[in-house]
């Protein structure tokens, strides 16, 4: 089984932590094809940065559905492009923030998620609105760490989230904790000993939900808005997206 | 005051009858500066049209900005990009969709939607939850028409979407109609007297929005999800757009 | 263009002041006529003190309709009477707390409203819920300030007010601030730039969304709940109140 | 015990039949004193009739307290100047809407209501979401029977519910029928037996819930919403409800 | 009238408790029979414990519909079985945990629950948003007081109640106070006194409930969920409770 | 890996069939075992079966967790004792309704549950808003199909249930449909080429959850609802289950 999992930023250097974090789960024939975009933001930090991801995300997409993969994993936390990655995919497409929450779902009846900054807060909590889980995410919290700060090993960028999923298991009476951040995936071990209640992250989780899906045969939906683009023109820098039919 | 209306999609046709609806509704002082992208979908049916329709909306947004407007009206039923460009602009951002449902939760009790495509109905209903307005829409429908039929005087277009609308009113006692489409605007006044009820086109409803934020002074909040982009590199094709401080 | 104001509790004092706060943003051609009703109480602080309200209210709305305005606005932060209102008119009828937050909710991903007495945040709950603002609106807050104390130049209400906005920015994230009385709208500016977000007062907010609404030709629904009132006899002191055919 | 039941509109046959419905069910101990305003509409079909029987109304709790009896009930399924009347009375308050959907949830998984006319079911539904029924509450059905219509031995009414309901047992898959009206307590035995579930109405449910709190002891909350009315002047035609210290 | 009182666990002193407590406010004809099963756990702390109370108490409510009762009532805050024990009988059957919240949203616009121990929480939050008490349920707490220290009158329990009361007031401005565990009865005029609000048990609750309902005729419907038990085989331990036709 | 799938009704040949379908998508290295309590009914069609499959079904789970296995199944559409479950296990527990719900929302907008008997739709109906699904599920249907008619290959329940099906895509517009019952796991690639979308079965989907969170080393949080049950005396048939510590 082949997955492509896309960091839709163009930091290549978070996309091979994100590329390891997904080998280390992935089942033994699974092959994790790794990339990012060559055209876009190097880090994803509000609704705006997410506009510039998407394009060159769905063409990771496009060569990924070209050489046949079976699944599609998009690693940033804001589920950036999921839909119209579904329209554009016959394997099935996992988000990590969608992963990471059904996955807590099913191992504790609440959550909070801590992600970096506090700009990001809104879009997560739309998202947690829209997967239906607002009764069971108590609070979207922010750290207020840079998404790149998490590369730089100088940084007190771990002992800040640690702050911050300490509140989170006293305030929020939290039962599991969602990292919201494609650049966590190695800290969750450490943190789930530490607190002593699950720590999830969403790359790891979404390995193995499309192992999952891919190995069931499913596929999305065609049927309604993730139909199949209708072929159409598309003007300038975009004609080479134009939808075919 | 000078309010930018962008179509989102490239058809220049689409953006004159846009322009037009607007204008026919504008206040004296008003100027409708109504624009569409060089690049992207020439029609917006789907989650994946909308991708490619967002950076040149952006770039139009940019401009106008640049160029003072008092306000900016994304006239996409989508409300495609509306996130991303409040991050972009200090100036006021309107969607038609939400300003079709605010206005229409002022006039009635209960609304339902008519828009084009069944295809755009599962966008339209995340938009319809996220705007808070589930209790009062009674149900997205599609009249199966496509967007530039709308456009084809020969087409039997306007004969479908008053059916729908027909059952709107029988089966789902809606007490308005909204018309989910940018390009339905001048079909309002006939079917509010022929179905006795109001009949809401967004444009316009959205002119009226952004003229009254305007002249009370109020910008898009920057504390939180709206916040100037944070400055960095974009890489490729979308290095023009990287965030400046 | 004429708009109909009606401050639905007794006190004069309070009538001039939001005359001028919807005369300060109305349009050029627009004509604000500011009233009160002769019979009820002089401010209204909870559920009791609306009930008596209202009937002169309804009284103001009739003259008004008679006289051909193009819209009523309900100028009681509890939006007494609202529903009962569009049943009686033709124009459209937009209450303060409903503007506010329809306003609010186009400037900002969230927003707190802070009101004068907790009696009253009950009430705001409700409404907040009923206009599907409940995601939006994080919490409604009392400053304890009393209605009349804000016409009083010598009471510390404005130390208060700020003081309760300081802990919605702090505590509940809000991107917004709304001001929840009808006697607040000359402050939203100078708090406005004191807190760096948008704060919001219903007067004005109405004055602009009524204009809009005349302007497109768009009046009450009489489909539904909000059909004219059945003819029928009215016992007693409410005789001259009952519906002709 | 002495419980008031206050009929807010101002058809004394009506308050008898509600009278004697309530009498029919009350506890060996419980006298029923039924009444109706002086002043008001002849019957409560939409919201504007709403508001001219609640000071009516008010004026009736104020007697019943100053009477010293244990609990009120409001029997007009708008539950109508409920909140009002709860911060006017030391004794609870029971509107028969609300003790119609308490009673049908603890017999029934789910139920639908049937009440008279189109116009009163955006109210209903109003109240079915405000008391957190919607999930319980199928559909708000109207069989378009005028309310003193039900009075009539002539009309069809009665046919007209049953078809109603029966439509309710079907499309709706209802497990229980609550009859959405203040003058069908009589109907209930016939049409359980003949549709084989609960039907329920809401004055005799308000009977035994007013028995059950006067009972127990229980009032209504001061700590809120439902505090004393603050003394203050009431204007003109209301000065005599103006609420003292 | 005969009223059926299971205790769903085994300990029989605070069977005596409860019953005593729902005899205080049984009106002059009402008979309670308080009675346990005789298998089981000695206490219901979380969900472990609720599943082994469960055929026992249906064992009781069996014996009781054998014996005629007119009702009954399942005094455990949990309401364990209590969807099962409507299956199972043809007299209405009310939870202590629903009792109090419909007998709270009658008094107070909102409420705190305090129970026991934090471990019972997510199920008390559960059964608040099955019962459609999410709005006015402002938050479920946990005074840490283990269920049987409730019966040990050297314990501080008590006190310990008494201070996450007063931090439900203070913090959650809740209108009401419901107690959230079967032994806690005898407190309820002490605490209301002290606070100043309602205090609110289920057991107390439920009986007057249950007396209403029986008194007016209603049952549980038979239609749907509550369909009685499709006869079958039950292998094992448990085919003495094979349903038979 | 070893994965416990716990049928919980006592008919061996389902228990076989469920165990068949969840070896058809084992992973290589996963062994299934599959199990049924001796104790407790052939089938379960409603809430009463249900309380008598739970005391067997956590026995299952017990020995599971005694033998270490690596996750454990519950293979009721039902649900049945997850949370339950959950506090006795440390390996992760999945339901197969969840397992179907949130599997379905990774590859569909929307979805319809199709299941057997009308009496098991509100329980289904409670589980779809539990789990935070109700935006996403259209409609919980009933094909009226008997549990173990699926097992007799003359019953037209196939006829039946696909019938039920084409409803489900053209009355509720589903995106996909999910088979709400364990014995229907072989259906679901002939009806998803049949329909022409994806036909979900919990079973499998579940087998694929659980290898995923095995593989994650998440177990179920001891935090709050799932901490391990306190130590204490069952009474009579139950003792053997008393918690130790």
């Amino acid at each position: 089984m082949r997955i492509l999992v896309v960091n839709p930023n163009t930091t290549a250097s978070m996309t091979e932590k994100i590329g390891a974090a997904a080998r280390s789960v992935a089942a033994p024939g699974t092959e994790i094809i790794a990339v990012n975009p060559a055209h876009g933001p190097e880090s994803i930090e509000g609704y705006y940065d997410e506009v510039f991801s998407v394009p060159g995300l769905l063409e990771e997409i496009a060569k990924g559905e070209a050489g046949g993969v079976d699944g599609h994993i998009l690693a940033c936390f804001d589920d950036t492009g999921l839909d119209a990655a579904r329209t554009a995919a016959t394997a099935p497409v996992v988000g990590i923030c969608e992963a990471a929450l059904h996955t807590a779902a099913l191992v504790a009846g609440s959550f909070s998620i801590v992600t970096t900054l506090a700009r990001s807060v809104p879009a997560l909590e739309s998202l947690v609105q829209k997967y239906g889980m607002a009764r069971q995410c108590r609070r979207v919290r922010a750290s207020e760490v840079p998404v790149l700060a998490l590369e730089d090993p100088d940084s007190d960028a771990r002992a800040e989230i640690r702050a911050e999923i300490a509140r989170a298991v006293e305030e929020d009476r939290a039962e599991a904790i969602v990292l919201g951040c494609a650049g966590m995936a190695d800290l969750t071990r450490d943190l789930s000993a530490e607190f002593g209640l699950p720590v999830i992250d969403g790359v790891v989780a979404a390995v193995k939900l499309v192992e999952g899906l891919a190995a069931l045969g499913l596929k999305t939906s065609k049927v309604g808005g993730y139909a199949a683009p209708l072929p159409k023109t598309y003007a300038g820098d975009f004609a080479r997206f134009s939808p075919k039919t």
